[in-house]
């Protein structure tokens, strides 16, 4: 129901809750926190889908969050990666049983199995729950020590610079080389 | 979460609601609702465990519950069946700070990480709803004809019966043979 995307996603939002003068990548958010890069990257083209992150592209591109913290809640988030899945699959049991001669009558099959009804009330309670928290309020619980939120805003932008460096040091190389003679 | 073997277990026990004269096999069970028999054998033997049925041994053997079926919840049952299952699976990331260079202060894992408390809640509000309802609930939200019950009741009778002619021909059976000569 909740799998490592949807908490990875989170624990990568809430780094994105503070806003920063440049968006961050994906790749340095799953860095950062010793997680999986390439399932981060799969995770965040559906956090953008769903209108939770908007991307910047280019060298210093990357992800901010596309809407207020305070507006996006933790469920938001586990529909958007999970693909709002459900807690249990009703096989429609009530419909097979074996004095029906395979023509289940009508009355097998009125309304909600009553099993089904208590797991989707259950599914809801949990809804509501997750609905309930959001982004920010996550943010807000992170408790570190003074300092510590900048380290890690210098840390995103040592990245970058690093990546800045690197493509410029590319375009000298680039413009180095001899031009062929035509 | 919430698996076939919880929603076939809780099938089968809302038929053993009624009290009967004969405890009823899990294989007849099976066989009413056309559902797969080994899975449902494989789920009683964990029902028993958890106190929720009883087994009765012996050609007329089968199951009966242990309790009454209002003191038994869906919760019980999901319990009994998934082994107490949790919803999400805490990786504590928040210790895997690239910055912490591998050795985690302690003010990184204080506490319940906040993302995994609101897992916790969410799934404290979904136990809470299953709680809720118990097998005479379910069983009492069944809505079928008058006689449909009867139906069922003679259904398994005649499994039952079915059973005792078979052993019985081949008791007779086995008399017939000739004794062996010493």
């Amino acid at each position: 129901m909740l799998g490592s995307s949807t908490e990875y996603a989170l624990h990568c939002l809430v780094w994105l809750v503070q806003p920063r003068e440049q968006p961050v990548s994906s790749r340095d958010l799953a860095e950062l926190q010793g997680i999986s890069p390439s399932l981060v990257a799969k995770t965040f083209p559906k956090l953008q889908k769903a209108g939770i992150v908007r991307s910047m592209e280019g060298v210093a591109g990357g992800y901010r969050l596309a809407r207020t913290p305070g507006e996006i809640s933790v469920l938001n988030v586990a529909d958007a990666v999970e693909g709002r899945k459900s807690v249990f699959d009703c096989k429609e049991v009530r419909r097979n049983c074996v004095l029906f001669e395979g023509e289940p009558p009508a009355w097998s099959a009125h309304g909600v199995c009553g099993i089904h009804a208590v797991m989707l009330r259950a599914e809801k309670a949990m809804r509501t729950e997750l609905a309930r928290t959001s982004l920010l309020d996550l943010a807000r619980g992170v408790k570190f020590p003074p300092d510590f939120g900048d380290q890690v805003g210098e840390w995103f932008a040592g990245r970058l610079e690093g990546r800045e460096q690197a493509r410029m040091t590319a375009v000298k190389d680039r413009t180095r080389r001899p031009v062929p003679l035509g």
